[in-house]
This record gives structure tokens, C-alpha cells and sequence, in this order.
């Protein structure tokens, strides 16, 4: 049974929404948040103390974007990958990757100076500096998704669910009225698909059977 | 002809990498950095600004540990991509996701907070806390390394490019005192490997050829 270690918003919603497209099985272990001081017996786990952690067997994985692509290749076939042989191929690696270097880290700027540290060490600068990078390099998907539905390939992919929850933290730190309007049509596509809702119905219900907030994590204040 | 657009010591030292551990012909497009403000003419060809841009054909890619991983694929089969049917497939997307997302981007917030930003914009709390924050990611690598040459599979792979240019950017940042030990013994294997010597070589023969300072970007004061 695949196992996935997650806290409810953070970055390994990611695989938990492509288990659900995939409609694979599989055992969700909520944590607070951070987990590194919320729950210190998981850095026998995970030493790096972050979500996602995934167990599948022999292999363990950490890196969000990563998981999804594996996911669909070793639980497949799945038209969640897009392979070698087709055109986009690289557009969908690209992008898989875009989601989390590109446009999640720079949320976590904003969300550590902003919201989780102390009230002296709060750094408005950084702040404000990486919400504009954020929209900047949000800005460059307009002219692609205002004449397509999909990132790529024509059809839904891990790209998506890559691209997909940053704009989901995205509208968590309030940055969706600032969406292009192409961007804010697609991200109201994306969590309308039956998967993602079964993927944030699942952590709600997890959390509360296994005595984890359900509040969000990137709205919690430390 | 694949076509490369690099600033020296950039992340787009990836691709160039990669380019030269699989012996293809490329073209080597340099520019100032940052080429959002040194290139304006740039922004036509990359709208995000950033380096790298990989021109293959149709293809078009941004993402410098995807863009390895592409090469690998497309102009393969090589051993430098790990395949679906091995047992370290997942080990190895998680690696080369973990060399950009997890340990680049900490330090871009040093460099940049440290050395680009103008005298009174300048924030030390953000350097030390991102500092902390890389060496802290870059301490769970030490129990891989002190038992295995590679990060995964046995054998060299992209993997090893994406966290070995990790590993030159820190070391371009001073950091590279505080590499673990097995980490310090990777990091000085990688950079005798001929492809890697041949890279660099490579980048500063064409800034010279092209007129663009061969000082690494990380290196430049604004």
C-alpha cells in the first residue's frame, strides 16, 4: 500500500491529488504543521522533516512535483504523463518542473515573512518583493492558457496538478483577484474536477479521524 | 541545431553540462546577467527573462534540471537518465527535482539579498535564514554519499548534474567549507569530471568570443 505522509494545503497535496486521479489506493498520515516541530518522531522518517513524504514499497520520495510523474508511471500507463515519443514532451517536463521551482517557492517567501515567523522578524521587503515575482512568472502562462485548457499535450496532466497547487497556495495567500484572466478560468477548472475534491475531502477527513487541524496550513499562524 | 541561452555559472549550466556529458553539438548563446535588464531584446525569445532557454526544434524549455532530463530522453538512450523499469526511477525524478527545487532556490535568496540588491534593500536576516535553511537540506544528502559515488542507480546520471550545480553555486557563495565530508568528496569528483571541465571551458571561450564578461553571474555585484 502506497503511503503518503501530508499536511493539509502544504505542497504534498500535490500527490495526494494525483493518487486520486489515478484512483490508486492508498493510506494518507496527516501531520500538523511543520511537521519538523509538530512532530518529531517523523524525522525517523523523513530527516529533512518536510511533506510530502511517499513510501511505495522499497522507494521514498520527497519532492512533490517528482512524485506526480512517478505516480503515473509506475502505476500506469496513465494520460497523466506525457512520454518521450509525443511532441510535448518537453513542455510537460517543463512545466511539471515550473510548479514547484518557479512558482511555489516564492509563495514560501511570502508565507515565512509574513505569516509564520514572530512579529520581529517579519520582513515586509521580502514580502512584497517575491509576491511580484510570483505574479511576474504567474503572467507568462496568460498567452498560453487563453488559447488552450490544459498546460500541454492537450489533455490534463501531472503538469497540471504541478501548476495546479501553486495556483491553490497561490489563492490561499489572497493572490487570486491578481490571476490573468486565463489563469484564474483555468484554476477555476482545476478545482472543480472531481479528483481535486476528493483529494481536499480526503484530508478534512483525515485530519479529523486522525486529531490534525484541518485548517489549512498556510494559514495558520505560527 | 539545439541552441542554448547561458549566463556564466547560471543554472543553465545544467543543460550545458548535460549537452557536453552526452557529446551533442549545441549553440552557445551568452548573455549579461541578468538578461532581463542586460538583454532586453531577450524577452522576445524568453518572456520570463531567466536563463536557461533550450531552442530544440519546436521545442522550447526553461527549466534547467527538465531540460537535462529532456535531453536525456530525446537525444538518448543514455545512462544518464534513469528508466521506468529500474529500481532507483523514483530515487532519480527525486533527485533532480531536489538539485533545483530544494537546494537552488535558498541560495538565490542569499545571493540575492546578499550581493544584487542595492545597499539599503540589502536584508542579512533573510541571507542567514536561507543559508541555514540550504546547508540544513544539504546536510541530508551526507548519509547518501557516504556510502554510494553517485545519488542514485550506481552510475552517474542528471541527477547528479542537477545537485552538482547546486553545489557550485554554494561553492561560488563560500559555502563550500561547510559541505559535509562525503559531500565535499562528490562535489570535487563532479568537477573533475571532463564533461564539467569541458562545460566551463566552453562558457568562457564563448563570453570571451561573444563579449560578455566570463565572471560568474554569482559572483557579479549589481
Amino acid at each position: 500500500m502506497i503511503v503518503l505522509y501530508h499536511c493539509v494545503a502544504a505542497r504534498s497535496f500535490r500527490p495526494l491529488w494525483a493518487l486520486e486521479e489515478l484512483g490508486l489506493p492508498y493510506q494518507l498520515n496527516m501531520l500538523a504543521f511543520p511537521p519538523r516541530v509538530a512532530s518529531r518522531d517523523y524525522l525517523q522518517q523523513n530527516p529533512l522533516g518536510t511533506v510530502p513524504l511517499l513510501v511505495d514499497g522499497a522507494v521514498r520520495m520527497t519532492e512533490s512535483a517528482a512524485i506526480c510523474h512517478y505516480l503515473g508511471e509506475k502505476h500506469g500507463p496513465s494520460d497523466l504523463v506525457v512520454r518521450p515519443e509525443e511532441a510535448d514532451f518537453g513542455a510537460f517536463l517543463n512545466w511539471l518542473h515550473f510548479g514547484e521551482a518557479t512558482l511555489t517557492f516564492p509563495q514560501t517567501i511570502v508565507l515565512r515573512y509574513e505569516r509564520f515567523e514572530p512579529a520581529g522578524r517579519k520582513l515586509p521587503q521580502a514580502v512584497a518583493d517575491y509576491r511580484r515575482w510570483f505574479l511576474g512568472r504567474l503572467r507568462t502562462l496568460e498567452p498560453i492558457l487563453a488559447v488552450r485548457s490544459d498546460m500541454c499535450a492537450g489533455r490534463f496532466t501531472m503538469a497540471d496538478i504541478s501548476i495546479g497547487y501553486a495556483l491553490l497556495l497561490a489563492a490561499h495567500l489572497g493572490f487570486e483577484p491578481e490571476f490573468p484572466p486565463a489563469v484564474r478560468d483555468y484554476w477555476l477548472r482545476l478545482r472543480e474536477r472531481p479528483a481535486f475534491l476528493r483529494a481536499r475531502a480526503a484530508e478534512t477527513a483525515a485530519a479529523n479521524a486522525q486529531g490534525v487541524s484541518p485548517v489549512p496550513a498556510p494559514l495558520l499562524e505560527p
